[in-house]
């Protein structure tokens, strides 16, 4: 068995955790399986966790840090915000698919009292993708601009992580998606 | 047991796994349970689908079926075929939840050869939520088009499902946001 630093196994369970949720999708998550990978007992795992859904929250969390900074570093893009912060939106979530899915609940029990802590995370990447919105503060409109925003940043990052879009430069359809976004589709 | 003619019992065994997907979800569907729920034996079921990948397909060819006829219907609305469409999209989603993220191969094996037909049948909305959108036939530029409308039904559908949208009026929303795919974010 390895020792730790305590706050060195935590993260070193996390890490474990996120590896094996991207390799094999978050059915696959168990304790017992994240303990074996960095090489302590279960018990020492769950001196950390309570449970699964405990490890499963911590990511959620690491994803949810992960994602705001990605989009605060986007929004002073030389591109514009709309552009910048989608852009970092859809990388985020096509670098990390299972984590990105995660984060919307996925692998959680329907009962998990973690769903609460999730929704509060939810909560902050909508303040962040809705903040400062163009428009926004002219109309008042803010809550349409930001489901709107966010709809267009979830289903495509979602059509794209699950393979249903052929595109041979997903780059540029990207940027075309986001620039509609921006114009709107009638002529 | 009860006795069906040939295409009821068909019938009657994808009613029944309908109604099972959407109160218990896709980890629910069994092909002994969907017999037993429609008061056949196992081997009576087996005789209509080979296994429960076939039981899927059939459910997702019902779904992409309805789902078509419905934008098929609304393409032709007075208050125009974005707003239609995207409406009778986003209902349809909310209104079979199960089923529409089934028709997203949610449940079915990565492996399974139903996910080729399922490919076939998204292939399908795919070509009518882009069909004759406006701009598209004067630009060319089609497929950043269809890509952009089919984020914006596919992830405000997905965010209304997993109640990630406090709305106090949900069609005044869906309406708000599908009016803005249309006249673009910015002022």
């Amino acid at each position: 068995m390895r020792r730790y630093h305590h706050g060195d196994l935590r993260n070193a369970l996390l890490t474990a955790a996120r590896a094996l949720l991207e390799a094999k999708g978050a059915s696959a998550l168990a304790v017992r399986e994240i303990a074996r990978q960095v090489g302590v007992t279960a018990p020492a795992a769950y001196h950390h966790f309570s449970n699964l859904d405990d490890i499963i929250l911590g990511l959620a969390q690491v994803a949810a840090e992960e994602l705001a900074a990605a989009l605060r570093e986007a929004g002073s893009a030389p591109s514009g915000r709309l552009l910048g912060m989608g852009r970092a939106y859809i990388a985020f979530a096509c670098r990390n698919p299972q984590l990105y899915r995660l984060l919307f609940g996925d692998g959680l029990s329907t009962t998990s009292p973690a769903r609460v802590e999730i929704d509060r995370l939810q909560q902050q990447i909508y303040t962040l993708v809705s903040a400062e919105l163009p428009r926004a503060a002219e109309t008042g409109e803010t809550f349409g601009h930001g489901v709107f925003i966010w709809s267009v940043a979830h289903g495509l990052s979602l059509l794209l992580i699950d393979d249903r879009i052929a595109a041979a430069d997903r780059q540029a359809l990207v940027d075309s998606v986001l620039k509609l976004a921006g114009r709107g589709l009638r002529p």
